[in-house]
């Protein structure tokens, strides 16, 4: 198809293509005349791909660069493509060290041999959790990790084990990377989501449709 | 304390400080003379917060202008409080009306009747888990929502359910709203670490250390 077709279907607007195409997140499609390219559905993939790393996961286009270069990179192990999604889409609280963060280093160590995960503690996933527990401790929740902590961990388990066996299902070994990059940022947007719808039903179920406070109709 | 000792106390540069009073995300301090302002704990506390939001929870500084004027507005009612920082933290997928966006907000709406929530579905949260449901269809993963949606829906139940437990332990009336802002942030912040961990011990327990096919050691 040429690319007036390929924006058609996708919904990306030809520059923006063309954009993608200089910097290398989607092949250059093949020269059927000196200006002309012709691109398929493995193009058109590609693209709706792009598209919800940026628009669903919130990774710039340099981030998504990255993960697709792992991801097309055969030699590389499921484990470094799924850290390099992970370092991008990690929330990056600075690493300035205080006694908040030291602690709730511990805590992330703790977990991770309570729960016998192999997980190692300095992977950005561990260092990421560490930094969200500082940042709690610092406005005075300190006290979240040690009373909620388990049921995430535990809510966390069940849903990496249904993504598992999803991608178990449905997986050959091409579609296996291309999933894990989906399900670690779409995957992240539904939770996201339905734990949001999750409080909202709990909260409308506690507190009716007054405002807290209001007390009883 | 002086505008000095509260930098020290947070790590907050001093012009940072200054220009978030500016901006109205900090009180500005108590005049105790006409170029010396002073500073309590109830600045720090707030510093800290908007500290967090925006280094964990990634708000821009007017996202946090916006969540903490609903914070700070008692006549405002809880739910429009989580709606404001929900609008605000919520991926932003583009809206334009195709036919797997229809079909994911029937999807969204099966699940909210399906398992009871009250949830409107034109929600900011279920509009959101609308978005993801249909990028993931565009990129050829739309039996994800057949096959997995329910177990985090599931998750999301038992995650809202130890925020709300934590929360009915914890809060007066004032911290109550401020815990709504930090347990939505932060919480996913640590709900987003804690599955990537548990995904990373479920594919090491998989794949051990060996990249997909290469076969057995």
């Amino acid at each position: 198809m040429r690319i007036g077709e390929l924006s058609r279907r996708t919904g990306v607007a030809i520059p923006t293509i063309k954009y993608y195409v200089r910097e290398g997140l989607l092949p250059p499609g093949e020269l059927t005349s000196p200006n002309q390219a012709s691109y398929d559905e493995s193009h058109e993939r590609r693209l709706r791909l792009v598209r919800a790393l940026i628009d669903v996961g919130g990774l710039s286009v340099q981030a998504v660069g990255e993960v697709l270069g792992a991801v097309d990179n055969p030699a590389q192990p499921l484990h470094e493509v799924l850290g390099a999604a992970t370092k991008r889409m990690m929330p990056r609280y600075g690493d300035a060290e205080d006694p908040e963060l030291a602690a709730a280093r511990e805590e992330v160590a703790a977990l991770i041999e309570r729960r016998g995960w192999r997980v190692p503690p300095d992977s950005p996933a561990a260092r990421a959790l560490a930094g969200a527990l500082a940042a709690m401790e610092r406005v005075g929740h300190g006290d979240f990790a040690e009373e909620v902590l388990d049921q995430y961990a535990q809510a966390a388990e069940q849903v990496a084990v249904a993504d598992l066996a999803y991608v178990g299902r449905n997986a050959s070994r091409e579609d296996l990377l291309e999933m894990v990059v989906i399900g670690t940022v779409l995957g992240e947007a539904v939770l996201a989501a339905t734990r949001r719808m999750a409080h909202q039903n709990a909260s409308a179920r506690v507190y009716g449709d007054r405002p807290p406070g209001a007390g009883d109709a």
